[in-house]
């Protein structure tokens, strides 16, 4: 559907979609330093010591030039990394081909299809010994989980169990993922079982990847153990938050040049990621009507002027919808059937199934045109246009570049605390979900204050006792909410 | 200083500044329901099996028309209650005299004495047993911790600790509250042990409060299991935020009928409760600046566009000054001697010491003049005028009437659901600060949801299953920030 | 209605509420001059030419706070002042006592009858010559014309012409003008001819009495030079924008302390005065309906984000009403009938006839409550509960104090240099409605600025020559919108 | 300096970077017509009629998607149109195929040299009797005044007066105009006198050269009527604010993908554009500081909370700069070199010359790197790096796509409508500058109403009357701020 071919070349041990472009990428990574004060500083303290010396660290995380950023830290305090990208869709070219040009291996292109994104996991997660036996990383940097899913995956079909692979597959998806695990089965016997012996622990970016550690860590199958890296405060209420207000208007706009003003826009859920959206679209003009299944959230939406109602009853009123729950079957067919002409549909959290995409292109009656790379226009059977970004991905990284570097140095600043962490303790973590503790939490904030021109006040000691908290912090229960 | 007298009627059991006002009171008592959704459903739930049935409760809460709202509710699910305010000027005089006219005995007006103050709370703590025996109440309702704080501090005189007594104060109000227990412990010998005998716990509404009781809790003093209402996600991001936001202009405004635009206002602290006076002041056009101790906070008023730094760095550039910590010394008098001529100084936080009141009336070459109650000008030295609102004490409820009532419905339906709940397991709780379950704070939200026309989402059982939540939640996990 | 029955001192030559609260309105205008740079620069700039030295000025202005800086500037620069209030219910008594006390001649108190108002405007108008003889102003500070009508009215009387006040009358107060004109023909036989022959000139205010004076003008019928304050632009685009902005909320607050966060609000008109009252709704977290009737500026309420529609769209819907149109039967009894239950209704237009208030107390079945002063209760047929703030007169200066200081300032410097500019120009100017140049427009706001520390940029010669503008101004086309 | 070379195809009557991506093209103009109610009207309702019919027209106005359904309007009234874009930078290449490949002459890519610049202009001037003689427009649509100023001096020239051409030039684009002038007089003698006697009248976009066309009618010299469409209310105080509020943001994050949230930026003017772009970046989280000449501009500012000082004063602390002011030499050299490590400066005026890139160039110890197109990176001689955006160009247009398509309606038909008027009274009208009526204003917000589901409510008979003011408007007066 995507009318620009996409191609990539494999000179070294990379697969990048232009080697070419990497001095381009290059001078933005420059920029971007600037913008990361987080990781820069992060990189200075721990110069001498690298903690993570000849650590084998497979990340998948959008390659984008901040997380160039990232990764030139991780390798500045010792780290081996290989790198794949966590979405078909969110890949700046011009960022792998540096990452790739400096040496580092990288498997990243901006549209690649489902099996070559899968493939690239794997070669991400390919690290060959001296010897040359095939073996996996020891630490590992998620966003959204599709490596842990993988490992996990492949050690229980080792273990002996193929129900999974054999079972029936919900969407191609699943079915590419367990292609490729018969594939590994046949040609790496044993791998997986190689992989999780040296395997150390993960740290997870995501609300959904983390959701999902969860659900392992209660199911008592998680492997290793694993950082909620999301919910340090550093990441859910920035990143979540600020970063979506400042790159959703982006994909829309490098979508569709569309005046936001006037317009009605829907936001599906009023998590951080949701508050980020519909802030950002009323500071445009849009009129913000928002859906919610948590009476709390709902009534925070309600206590800062937003209509608060289903997305039926806003079917021929509403101009632009965004999904940012998490859920899935969110925007379902029988809704983009009823939509006003010219709706666009866009979603911002993490999976696709946000919006029922496979169900409307099997749709009986509806035609796509592609307009440019990642916005079609379907036209329903009922005459009416409707505007798909991305095709269901993320709309920010597929349409735009995603969130900007300040906001991501905050993130990657606790990613890459997180990686040390699990590291450094790695004798005594178990195979749990474990948060980064709220001194480093603090820190985080306090590396990305000065680049912003912030002065802190300080306790005196009187005031700290009053308080009872020490001078320098923490300063906040764990409870606290922010 | 304060220009206008204050008498008080005490025709009945009751301690009120004008009896008279109770039909007034009544009349925005009946408005104030029509405003509290979540206590009429309370109401109503209870109505049969009337759970606090005989059940003494002493409150210790702003006595404005919404806390008349929540003793009514209290009565009607069967306590048998008495009341004080917990401030000095809080108190609106007409929901006092409705509230005692309709029988229940409240002691409290608007501009009590210190002196006057500590005797109402003892009033509202003493209870008359059938036999004529004086005994303390069953379940407290505590906002700031000041009865639970005299009963610990009477019950540590009665139990031979009498060094807090007899050490030397740091404020007046310390000493006012010494002379006190030392007249109860001659008036009525072992009072206090049989306050603590038939004590079941306490819920607390402030962020202080809690403070405070967490503190006791550790140190092993805590002598009842005590619920932590502040920090129900209904109460602290809901009526911290939202009521501030609502009432910190309404109390600048009454008090000085002030132009914000343009001015130059400094929110020292930027929690839930600097967050909504910082969102107030700027949306009146004011330019906010922030001060904060706490990294992350102090990021997250950087992101939204404030400028963050010390108090000493804004004098003679601000206009106004509230203050919202919680801590104290915030204000200090060497910031008053150099503020810029004309600057408005109040403070919102629960005590009185955020701003250094004592100090500037001590000041040398201070003069005072009272504009109207609640207003001082203070000439400074340099000749400099200062506008010191409310003596320091909370502006909005000094200067205005406090929060609005939706908002405390919130607040007061988690207080309620507190008191049922410490009630009903009054066997089984330990002293200990206890939170509401996720799933109670939920439904408070709930229950506010109609009355502004929210119309939720319903998860279906796939997605729900998808999630790992029930259909009807609670929906999140317990480090959720909201 | 209205519970609180007003009494009227009149020792000297004015009739006030209490003279004794002189002292505290003393107090606060000392307040306000510090609030008022323009006026205060004023009266520095003229004390010694005293440009109005002896001139009769009558004003006929909310008797606020900020009007005695106005009216003591006039002293202070040599005017004969006498002055009453525009409205029944916008006199602040202290303020009042204050002028009084200081010797002007004041007629003014909060909560005065019909026939009690017209009498006061005639007092403000009757100045006794040295012979005794009785004669009028010879400038005219006006604010929605009232002045302006009674000697127009009565000139027209005397002329011969009794058609008017012989015809039947439209509203109650229609009648209270004719009869006190036809008192007035008994008693001062001649009396207008002798005022008319003395006036030289009005100043206005509002856009309502503005608009009046065009369509005499119009009509030929003008017979004085008059100068249109309010299209300055530092009046009608302060005043109206950012005054309501201030002052709305201040009103809603005062009477009925209501949560805006959450509510559903209707601003009937998005002139300056609806942009600023929709302005301050929204960010108090209500959500804001606007009606209108310009398209331009329906299009730009969509461009901020409300929703346009019609006021019967929003029953049931909408939780607030706002008339700020100048226009007539605005909220109509088939409207008020059919609100949700608990409806808040009120009017920020000059005058009370954008809610149909005598219809509404007319309607057979409605019950009046009243709750305080300028707030009333109205149960309607079908058993809903509506409140109407200060029997649809302005809410912002019947419920609170009406604009802050620092706005007024604005507005009153422009009144002052149109007094100025009336008389130096008495014998040129033409029974038209003049403009403030532009050059004084910007001179009233330069005046403004040092205040609240804004420091301006200066134009080099080469830049204002490529600009072709002076290098002090003015720098915009007649045409420009600000 | 910049990387990409471009080259452009004239294998008919145009010039455009590439005529295959007139597909594309052609399916967003598709899109633009949904967004573009009002110029769909136009076409509609005069269909029939054709008032243009056969008139040449010269359009010269950004070359993009919004004014390619701008062209096609007119000539589906009608005209014979030709086209040229009115900055080096602003043409969005797909447009320009798509029209050329229409038939329509267009002459214009995204980064012509000046020389090319200037020679398209001509292009789009130069129409072809069916004799072979070469004449010019009869209407002349214009965006910033160029195709006037060059008609204007090149009649001047073949008037004799020589003077301009052989005088020093300011700056490099004024030679080349100069040098342009004389190869016409020589290549093409008499052209100039024969367009001016065929010319009818101009239409003019802009707020610049609007400027230029008051002073040379104040100078006595303009040829033709003119019509000021930046003045329409739906110009001036839509594209201008409300566009500038959606396109600035988006430049920047074309550009550099950089965090808004945070920054400290500067605008330079407060007029309409500077209010839009103020907006928007406070909206980001960006804290604004505004600069301003005018009193009255700045106190609004001040209004709104903004600081209001001076470029000076700003440096150091600010990160980005834009200039809106439609002044030259904001931003200096002596600025520049002064500004904080990796600032970022960009102007949002018409004409470059707000920012003083010549002299910036052509400082000694300068170095430049090319990021990518419209993004160099300026490293000063004390190392700091500042980066200059679409060489100083209209940031909006060189590094997005301009204003969005709603806005652009509104203004464009303005346009339209001012191109009928001109046409329908060539015969009356004099060389004057005219505004379109307030009647006409208000027809072309009406037609954008009903796309964004706007519901107007309409006057009663009685209610207009009054007003004084016909049922259907106009509604205001001309003095009417909006």
């Amino acid at each position: 559907m995507n009318a620009v071919l996409k191609t990539f070349s494999t000179e070294g041990d990379y697969k990048v979609a232009d080697i070419k472009l990497a001095d381009w990428g290059r001078k933005e990574i420059e920029i971007a330093e600037h913008e990361m004060p987080g990781l820069m500083a992060i990189r200075q303290k721990h110069a001498a010591a690298r903690p993570l010396a000849g650590v084998r660290v497979t990340g998948s995380l959008h390659m984008t030039i901040q997380t160039a950023v990232l990764i030139e830290t991780l390798k500045d305090i010792g780290a081996d990394v290989r790198w794949a990208s966590c979405n078909i869709f969110s890949t700046q070219d011009h960022a792998a081909a540096a990452i790739a040009a400096s040496g580092t291996p990288v498997f990243a292109w901006k549209g690649e299809t489902l099996e070559e994104y899968w493939d690239c996991t794997l070669d991400a997660l390919t690290f060959t010994l001296p010897d040359g036996t095939l073996t996996g990383p020891q630490l590992v940097v998620d966003d959204g989980g599709d490596v842990t899913l993988l490992i996990h995956k492949g050690y229980e079909l080792e273990q002996g169990d193929d129900s999974w692979v054999n079972s029936p597959s919900g969407s191609h998806e699943e079915q590419v993922i367990k292609n490729l695990l018969k594939r590994v089965a046949q040609e790496r016997p044993g791998y997986w079982t190689r992989v999780v012996a040296d395997w150390k622990g993960v740290s997870e970016e995501t609300t959904t990847g983390v959701h999902r550690l969860y659900q392992l860590a209660e199911a008592g199958k998680l492997l290793v153990p694993a950082i909620n890296v999301n919910d340090s405060v550093t990441k859910s209420k920035f990143d979540n938050l600020y970063g979506c207000r400042e790159s959703l208007a982006d994909g829309l706009k490098r979508a569709l040049d569309v005046m936001l003003a006037g317009k009605v826009a829907v936001v599906c859920g009023y998590g951080d990621v949701g508050k980020g959206c519909a802030d950002s679209l009323r500071a445009y003009g849009a009129r913000v009507i928002v859906t919610e299944i948590d009476p709390i959230c709902a009534l925070q939406a309600a206590m800062e002027g937003y209509e608060v109602k289903t997305v039926e009853d806003t079917l021929g009123e509403a101009d632009i919808y965004v999904t940012t729950t998490g859920n899935k079957d969110i925007i379902r067919v029988e809704h983009m059937t009823a939509m006003k002409d010219q709706a666009i549909v866009c979603n911002i959290g993490h999976f696709d199934n946000e919006i029922q995409v496979d169900a409307l292109k099997a749709l009986a009656g509806v035609q796509v045109v592609n307009i440019k790379p990642q916005v079609d226009k379907y036209v329903m059977p009922n005459g009416n246009a409707m505007f798909l970004l991305a095709e269901g991905r993320l709309v920010n990284l597929g349409c735009a570049t995603g969130h900007p570097s300040f906001v991501m140095s905050n993130s990657f600043s606790n990613q890459t605390l997180a990686q040390i962490d699990l590291w450094a303790n790695r004798e005594t973590y178990q195979p749990k979900v474990y948060i980064l503790p709220k001194k480093l939490d603090e820190e985080v904030a306090r590396l990305h204050l000065e680049k912003i021109g912030v002065k802190l006040t300080r306790l005196t000691q009187e005031q700290a006792d009053y308080l009872g908290v020490p001078v320098d912090g923490p300063f906040k229960p764990e409870h606290y909410r922010y």
